[in-house]
């Protein structure tokens, strides 16, 4: 009765089943494919298991150290890209098992004692966030770096809201304003790295718990403990918030493109983007178009997707492993890989752009000092809603005449109210008008150049 | 001052750059290593493009033929896997164009007359999608057939709603419910076929536009109006149509692979899948999992979380081309092939299936024809509001006595009504219950055999 | 035994309940507070189910006629705002049956006789949507219609791609691509609204198979095949349809609006949004912010949260009803509203903003001409590839030299290739330059006449 | 020139305007609808704002009398439901501003002194999202103290993964499982409050930035550093998080609901839903439906799609205010409101389920622990791999057999393996298998125990 079944027999699971498989099923069944990218991950998780199961005296030393070289070789099989992947290995975990049994033999069968596929996929994908976690940081870092130093230069130009001149700020303040933001991304990947860096029963470093704890309570059966440790801090949601961290991290990115995507348009020519992030048209020879910029801005709905996909795909599941749960890891690399791209391509923007400070000072009109007008009168006593009103009547008076506001006449003032006077010339100035914002976090010199030093301090701190 | 250039002199657009790219901002501007599939739709279009060229007196008859069969030579060097993608090519359309340029030599340079790679893209990939959709549409054809000729069996079982037993329907009824939403979803796919079939002016079929009417006016720059027609009927929500066919079609079959994975646990025992579509645990020899439902299952949340990026890219973006919109190409191979492979699957899943009768028909319990019995009031003259009621009552002295609800005697019954008679055991009889749903979509024999006869009819239709 | 059930007697399923319900389970159980909203259809729904029942001999023509009464009585209730909703009334179908059991008494009790609330919701949501589609369907002709006017002017400016000046193109041409943009969604609305007319079983006009042809059947125990016909042809995908509808419609505007609001900064200054269609700062006397474009950008969000969040609700449901569903209603009001007010805003927006022709025309610039100029060469016998390059060249020169394109002399041409001579002057006219482009959908005068005549007679065909 | 524009007098920016406004536009514009609901939020706010101001003498301490008083008159009317909302009052802060000065006259313009409602609306929602923090947490840790209280039942019952029986387990285990899930949502709300309690600025607790620091450096016109602080922490990310947050938690109770819908179907008998939390049918007497589970289920999905919509609306928007992000606030209640009632439910349905032991340990099956099997030859020198193989076989054995799993003779069990004897029948007792469990997190009696006692010691500190 059993003959059909050896059929199944490389499989870790094939003992009770004899009909076949359908070879589509078998393709959309395997996730060797994209999984196999966490190689060094699995074989670092196996060798640690090895030690454990010595200590629990379930392989003699013997077999540990057979275990630990025949390991080694695998380690350097997949280094050198020479590793066969062979039809059975429905994923990296059967891979690098099948390949340890034709390397050592039979103590190869001892290593899958007392755990599951369903750990190990847990074990390796924390392994492997936690290093791309790491390098992400990195990058982020490089990104911020960048920014705080081109933030050096002091020049004024109009600050927007609804895509409309509001007041005069510095450009620098700007550049800060987006470091800040990716300081705070930094932070909360920081968060998510330390749930990475603890095993699910969270009662100790990685693989302790199951190589050393449990087994060295002689129990060499626990391995339904584990996927109830999963069921404890439940793996799903790791891969999700990692996941919207991305999905955040590059929906302020693509903010702050578009940002640099207007400023570097024909029409504000505020910013020229360097040669080496632009490309052209293959019709229009005159194109220089910001590529660059339109892929960072794009990416933050391709990861979304993945976010929004994954969620999807865990609403309503019963708990405990699914199939289902299989996509995680596919996104997982898909989001690593997008988000470690654009960090760096940001960088390479960030660090070439030139900037036009002729333009950007041009770009600056009396309009813009308008609150400083109401200012003006609620240094005189009126409440600020009525001096609102009539630095509002003012305004329109000057667009009425076709003239700057700075060119209204004292006379002409006062047609809007009788407190004005000569002294109202003084308004008209906008670097006295940006000093006046030395608050934390405001766009006056003093205050900006506050923020460059308290972001080089935060940057010296993350390296350490 | 032209010799950095030369630098870019492989790019299309290389003309007025002088800068380095960075080699990171190459890869993530790069499209080839996904856009390559598209190789067989490129070369078709060029080659219907360099007919119309010669119409156009654009290119000689001689040149045309070089570029033809120069374009034959690459359909073979793709088609045998020796084509060599080289650093320089960033797309499908640069590599093909720059091999055809080492094949030919100066001809190649005048293919791009009047085109840009703005309606190649376009042009390629609504070849692709054509050929894409014919080959899921035949997927779902056998999926449906499938499903009819499963459907001849003629066993009862419990029909749910709310996971609940309601009423006794046909096994066959439950099958052909989920073949018809299907059917429908064949029909909606059809529709999108229609419109990826005309170009975007929509002036006639797939070419003409570029090919002819245009180059036939003897307009040699009208590429500008390509892009336009872009507008007119921009490819963005083409994309996105499919994106989304693609995600209602799969919660569509998330839905019936969960009815499915209901029917085939140990408690309910309604079905018995094929080895083929199961696997088992590397950890617990007993096991056999429904790893075909769960990844059907899984995939409406991948191919959604497609959909929802996409869109999210696109929001916002303004009009014609923006970089951005490169993300729709690995969106819709990734929503293809996912589809592609579900509806294998589930027809192999559908196909080997076994059903128990006994267990099906043994679930079966008097309470669901709790209905029937008011009913039964109804024809004595009671409101059915009222009749409702009283079945309600009935099914609570059942439960209280512990006893299913046609043990009651008619004593029992009348304390909820006088009108119970002795005839009132007619009501407990399955078959005839079912049998009165005799109209069309009913759960009567007569009914189903009808629907059966209904979908051969349609299946036919779909194949001349 | 059946006391305390007595307390349930007002809710429809009560006869075996014997539990208090948790008044927040309640609350959070009734659809009521939003489902009031279909009330005028669930009147027109029970009238036409009364009717048949008389015909089906289950009530008799006076019970009819009282019924028919009633529910015109609870129709001016509703009209007249003066309806009282009930503590027990958890949905719309509830409250009216227990006011007309107020209104007529017994015979209210028979008008549910064969059906559930689920078929009742299923017809009354059809016939809201039907109802809310024609509504949706007048906005957006009254906008295509203003855009289709406002196209009669006949200005030039810069076309953009990659939101950099491309080639110079018609105003009206810009304004006209989006109008067929949007006659298209008209088109893909009406294709559901062809579904949405048509019952679940699709044998017939609304309401024929509920109150005609099964009654007539003389089987008064139908109501499951209704459920069933629910199966055939679920409702689910239909509410999904139309709120992804929703969300492409209003993805489209959010382009629209991107180019609007991109087009009225100080910096294009190619617009002036009327007073009507923007807003004010509270603390900036001077702003003018377009928060009509901006809020109709934001929509697209808005409506695609809806369609995701309710896809997301029906992955991996079983089959038939689940309470799950209710989710339906309250995203499919939402997306009405939001893109019922977004259409009339968008018409607003369109027909009284000014355009300023001046700047418009002042931004095209003669690098703009580019292309022009390499076809300039194409015409010499040039290859485009080389021609492209060449242009490229003289692009660059031109900005080394910091001289408009145009301005270059024909030895500074001839650096870049020696076919240049003095006829190249013809190549700087915009006008001619546009006017090549008099293929279908083109942006040549004739072109875009035509487009504006066929816009005409399309928005004809759609008010017959 | 100025007669018009005093028709938009009552706006807060309506000094330059002289247009009408659209009635459609000012209600597509208006936000009162909704923000009303930050009512005690803005009133909070502003009494602080004007401390602030008297100490930056500003308003003299008898104006700022003024202002507290008649903001507390204000709060009374809000309080009793007698404010009255005016057409004018197109958000809440003008409302409760237009208000102040029909009770107090002139002071009333004063309050807007170097303030926008950009922050106003910062602030006011920071002050809610606090509170409404508070709430959900104190709900949570509501349905987690039930779900440890009801952990104290020691019942065996099946284990499963891909919905198939795997190994016995306790029930307790189960609900720790979940409440242990729970707790981690909790301390992730946390993390969310303590960036919540941060002003912008993150200099000091709130409103210390507006009120003192800033305005006692004697700057009156700073407000568009705070505009500027909002960049540096800009707030969108902070409502993002909520609605993730919300997302996850809900996405977690989908799959706590499905498990529990799972076990009271008839098929699985495991529970019984309190009459409280289940409804039944219009149409089919005997129905009683678990609809709570199944609104606790579908949350998940509503609540995501508010994410995913606003997510979609902040992608590629420039930095600063837009109005786009008045989609915040509705998204924000909408998950706020959902998330209160599912805890709530959620508490309900589990503080008065019953479970049902007999049929919980009935469902135990001797294959369920073949992995046990397994180990009984591991211990006896296997290689677990050709262990679990053996067992495999004698699965497949009982099956062709028809007989359990532990009925197979000794003999039987040889013909897979020689090592079996006797003492195999140890094997046979779920309660010595459950035991073998006893590491942290594991289903042994002591483990449970110990993670009843974490669990209280940690819900004890969260109240401390």
């Amino acid at each position: 009765v059993f003959e059909r079944r050896e059929w199944r027999g490389s499989k870790l699971w094939g003992g009770r089943f004899v009909g076949d498989t359908d070879p589509i099923m078998e393709k959309f069944n395997a996730s060797i494919a994209y999984d196999k990218r966490m190689w060094d991950a699995d074989i670092r998780g196996s060798k640690a298991y090895a030690k454990a199961l010595e200590k629990a005296k379930l392989v003699t030393a013997e077999e540990k150290d057979k275990i630990l070289h025949g390991m080694d070789q695998i380690h350097d099989e997949w280094a050198k890209g020479v590793f066969d992947v062979k039809p059975g290995d429905e994923d990296i975990h059967t891979a690098n098992e099948r390949r340890l049994k034709e390397l050592i033999g039979e103590p190869a069968g001892k290593l899958h004692t007392g755990r599951s596929r369903n750990d190990q996929v847990v074990t390796d994908m924390r392994l492997w966030l936690r290093d791309a976690i790491s390098i992400l940081k990195g990058n982020a870092l490089q990104l911020i770096t960048t920014m705080v130093e081109r933030a050096a230069i002091d020049v004024l130009f109009p600050g927007y809201t609804h895509m409309q001149r509001a007041q005069p700020i510095r450009w620098s303040h700007w550049i800060l304003s987006h470091a800040v933001a990716l300081s705070r991304d930094v932070e909360q990947l920081q968060e998510i790295s330390r749930r990475v860096n603890v095993l699910p029963l969270g009662s100790g470093a990685i693989l302790r718990n199951i190589g050393i704890n449990r087994l060295s309570l002689h129990c060499p059966t626990h391995a339904l403990s584990l996927s109830l440790a999963r069921w404890l801090h439940p793996p799903l949601p790791l891969s999700a918030e990692f996941l919207f961290w991305a999905s955040l991290c590059l929906t302020h990115l693509s903010k702050m493109a578009e940002d640099l995507m207007l400023y570097s348009t024909k029409e504000f020519s505020f910013l020229t983007l360097s040669d080496a992030y632009s490309t052209g048209s293959s019709l229009m020879p005159q194109k220089k178009n910001a590529d660059s910029l339109e892929l960072i801005r794009s990416k933050a709905g391709r990861v979304f997707g993945r976010c929004a996909g994954f969620l999807m795909t865990l609403k309503g599941l019963p708990s405990t492993y699914n199939k289902d749960l299989q996509e995680d890891k596919e996104a997982m690399f898909d989001c690593y890989d997008t988000v470690h791209a654009v960090l760096q391509v940001t960088t390479g923007v960030m660090s070439t752009l030139k900037i036009n400070p002729s333009v950007m000072e041009a770009a600056l009109s009396p309009d813009m000092l308008a609150t400083d007008l109401a200012y003006y009168l609620v240094r005189k006593g009126v409440p600020f809603r009525d001096a609102h009103g009539i630095s509002g009547k003012a305004v329109f008076l000057a667009e009425s005449k076709s003239i700057p506001l700075n060119q209204l006449t004292v006379e002409d003032l006062r047609t809007a109210s009788p407190l004005f006077s000569s002294d109202v010339s003084a308004v008209w100035d906008y670097s006295s008008s940006v000093e006046q914002y030395s608050a934390p976090g405001g766009t006056a010199k003093s205050s900006v150049a506050a923020q460059v030093e308290h972001m080089r301090t935060w940057l010296k701190k993350q390296v350490q």
